[in-house]
């Protein structure tokens, strides 16, 4: 069944134009796997992001990472900002599976790359997480590298969003969180081009929330007077694909514009987690044999790049809210459970505008 | 005259008290001054601040400084960031005056410190910019040494905004922008501190602009069409006080903040021109003259840091606002003028909710 | 049986006296375990070392990193660099374990901390790695959980060199090489501190090797015309270790001159891997839990710092050539082997003077 | 008359081969102009460096910059950073005439291009400096616009060494420094590359000075027993040209290991001053106006970059050393006065072999 999303409710965030599935895989290439694991007090998952369908290592993207708030342990950023590619697919996964989900994708790129190791060098693993101890058993480690190949094996163009894969666990603004996803389309003179956001959502306190405008999180707040405000742990993951073509030090520029859009749904960035943006561009393809000339690489003019940072913000912003308004009610640890955004706007009545 | 500012229109910003002044000199011992330079093609000026009322040379600060967006001429934060500590007043005028004003920050400190030079090193000045060419003749280069000095011997408490100092020729969301101030108050268990935020704004496209989560820019543009969209060159200069103890990494980190105000008036923080925070916290004196013991410096708790991110992107936030509330309409190069926000929302009969 | 390090053929480096150890341990608090895998094309291990014997997840310590060169894959550096604090042991091995080891590590800290995902956050590992494909069969990734739990758990003061743990199957200047180490005394007006380091070698061509200003790696490369060259592939890890009361910005600046010592020893920094530094200080503990007054702490007058500078280059290239000393001759995957460096000085007749 | 240089003593340093002038000119296009003032307490200049021959604001080049150590005033690269280009001169003076010089560069622009500041944007002015206080009366600011438009104006491709420029007053090793350049030419499949360096020493104290491995630095500290031993303040400015293909991450990369040379020199890098390092490469022009398609950037593969790290390194260890044996004996500020190292060799009769 297909979920409802935030345009589903009527509501648009931005100015430009969406691509085709208003998802990270509108940018060509881009797959994404979600394998959910939901037993009790298990409430966890894998989310896996390929970057296009060939085979990564030998065709690296040019790529940038940026740390909103560094209280957080993804793991690969030092090799993407030193040598501005990647290599890897991207995992996401809850905090403690960090090991587990790095080691299996390291088995993962040996199976496919029986020179690593042997004729060249090493791999570099992009693994991010949140935390989701507050619905999930996190100390059970239940996530096994089983999981994590099985959402490296299963991805798509078609984006489940939500309380899926890694998203089984998160918690967004007091409410179930997970995963969300939107894109946008800049037109430039030399082509048209798309971004593409993908977000763990695991941030912010209900009476910060706000969607395109309104305080949706205060009237929610003021409503309900059982939901316990949970104290923000300001974790969120954020992958941005496109096409454009880009230096790192370009897309890093763009990466850095995210933030407006997590600012615009009330993120005041507290201090207790990670939220670090990693993007990657299709545009350039950097051989990992070098050739006896120089590498040509395409970018855009430094002036073009302003429909990009809008696209960055409004992806963004709309990826979140669409994990917000697709999660659905999870309990789990314990009994804690979270609700879900859009069964509480009907109880209460709030309309979405 | 008082000014009107956004408060006045009944317009609250956030969740947090303000200080007594809603201004950065709520930190006591900073004082900010202006020169103002408003002659037909000359309209420009200098906004000099203090951290404190004492030999800022001898006695430093922890300090920090943040860059959002780089495409700017800030000078003095090499130093800033490796040593942590500010040692001169911070000046803010147009692009092509910094290296005037730099050299009137070295005279200023000169005068004052006879060891600098001579037993003791040199001096670190700290010139911050936004490009004010649409409305001054910048390439003229109006603004001497004595105007910028003149700005440092003339400082107080009371900080006037809008269209003065180096404000005066700054352009906010196609507006009028220039100098806004506001403030920030903070109940720890230790304590009751204070973050004020001083902005200098000069970015900003007319349809972004919102004010409290109302489209006013929006509004504005569809009401007005004689108005040319300026394209967004997006420069603003955030400086940042506070009394809170801190080191210069917990600092660095709320400074970081701010861009959750801007994010919030609509900034997509485009290419064009420099961002960048700097600030500092008066609760720590680094002397100049080592002792023969260690410093000991006193710092927050980092669980106790969330009240400073929402205080810095609340003041931020409302610093902005008041910048382009209280500006006033000027005509300056070539006839080029910029309506004031207040002036408009008369005309067209918008009421800020 | 004691080994035979560098002071003991009479070469003395830099001019600060050493430790009772000359090792990362003379700073008190810190282990160091090994363990050490060896069996025909498994040449490879794990080196642990902790930084204090107390919970380090409960008594955190001020750290800090540095990458002098980021074509690796080292774990935990964003957390440490955003919070500048250190709450896990840290664990050296080769680069296709770093997965394991940091669930390992994961795991080690959860058995030590019950509240570790329930009533308090997760916990950030802290992984490097060098590649050692020339000697050990990494695809093979023989090294277990068990393994870095057993490092982690027989640690000592007293530090093994050369072909041990993580070092196992290194190759440093085209010779065997792997773990050294070395500390230094700074004597300041208000105390007696130690600076140590341990360095895991992996980089560096023969010909550039350089000890003490002596080019014995050009001597030995003309006396043996058997010995391939190796390119280089650059990586080095360097974990640095002090008593020194500093703060997280000046420990900073410390490791950032252990590139002085690597310099010195012939080290250009090649492209292909990852030479990254990390270091804590024992002098102030950051308690997890916090009060209700604000941290007191204690740190060096900048103007005191250029001695723990020398320090740290000194104790660096003395770590370095300790490694290359100590380590004995290793056949390994696919017959690969390289030679000891003392084994080589004997059969060429060079002195080391 | 040809100033006798370091290989004209027989050193040669490293393994790669010179250009024709063994300058940072024999990257063509770049040309260095020096202005000195020696008049009795006045001891201090001017040094300027053109990136390439035609206008360098229309016709910018790829750059980047790197802080060693950040205790310095250099302006500029705050935008360098950001946008990956060199739009200006480089200017090299004394600290307390920074903002002098910017103003100068400023108006230098302006005249060129009649456009800032009208129909375009602004200028970023790249001015470095380094502290010449105990040769120069700093404090009577003696610099003046004149001076750094007449460097601006007569540079050439020969580039006199030493007691020159703004190295006029520099001391380097407790000796007279200033001005050293040097370059190394590399060979890629595609084409002979040159990589140019050129210091401004002010740094190091005297037993630490080694030339190529040789303790003079010692031999002559224990030589002359008259000698004052200066704190070393340890400042130095590295600008480097090439003609290499290099994005802005690799130039950085290629900056970055600047350090091996300085390293080698004796450096600790001490606390005191600043370490800056600006780079350029004239392969790729990133013109000021966009056209309608995309740029198309010429680069090398990541594998051929050792050979530059390689250069740069020995470029800078050689040009650091040309400083020091050029450099002629100067009497300045208060009848201080530093020897040259080339009549210390001579009095003690030190060889360097």
């Amino acid at each position: 069944m297909k979920q409802k999303r935030l345009r589903d409710y009527g509501v648009t965030i931005g100015k430009l134009e969406t691509g085709a599935y208003n998802a990270i895989t509108d940018v060509k290439g881009v797959t994404v796997g979600h394998v959910t694991i939901s037993e009790d007090e298990q409430q966890t998952g894998v989310t896996a992001i390929l970057p296009h369908q060939g085979n990564i290592f030998r065709e690296k993207l040019i790529a940038s990472s940026h740390v909103i708030n560094g209280f957080g342990k993804t793991i690969g950023t030092i090799q993407i900002n030193e040598l501005g590619t990647l290599e890897s697919p991207i995992v996401l996964t809850n905090t403690l599976s960090i090991g587990t989900a790095a080691d299996a994708v390291i088995d993962y790129m040996l199976e496919q790359n029986e020179e690593i190791g042997r004729t060249t060098g090493t791999i570099n693993p992009v693994v991010c997480e949140c935390n989701d101890m507050i619905l999930n058993d996190i100390r059970s480690k239940t996530v096994t590298k089983k999981h994590v190949l099985k959402a490296l094996e299963t991805t798509s163009e078609t984006v489940e969003e939500g309380s899926v894969g890694a998203g089984r666990g998160m918690v967004c603004y007091s409410l179930k969180g997970g995963i969300g996803t939107s894109s946008r389309q800049i037109q430039l003179t030399h082509g048209l081009y798309t971004i593409g956001v993908l977000t763990l959502t695991n941030f912010g306190s209900l009476p910060d929330l706000t969607i395109n405008g309104q305080p949706v999180g205060s009237q929610l707040y003021n409503s309900m007077h059982s939901l316990e405000e949970i104290p923000d742990k300001g974790s969120v993951i954020v992958i941005l694909a496109t096409d454009l073509p880009v230096t790192e030090r370009q897309l890093n520029r763009i990466l850095k514009r995210t933030i407006t859009g997590l600012s615009r749904t009330g993120s005041i960035i507290t201090t207790g987690s990670g939220e670090v943006v990693i993007g990657f561009s299709t545009a350039n393809k950097i051989l990992h044999d070098k050739t006896s000339s120089c590498l040509s690489i395409s970018a855009i003019y430094e002036e073009d790049i302003d429909l990009a940072f809008r696209a960055a913000g409004e992806a963004t912003e709309e990826a979140v809210l669409n994990s917000l308004i697709t999660a659905t009610h999870v309990v789990g640890r314990s009994g804690n459970e979270r609700p879900a955004l859009k069964n509480l706007l009907e109880i209460y009545g709030i309309q979405l505008d």
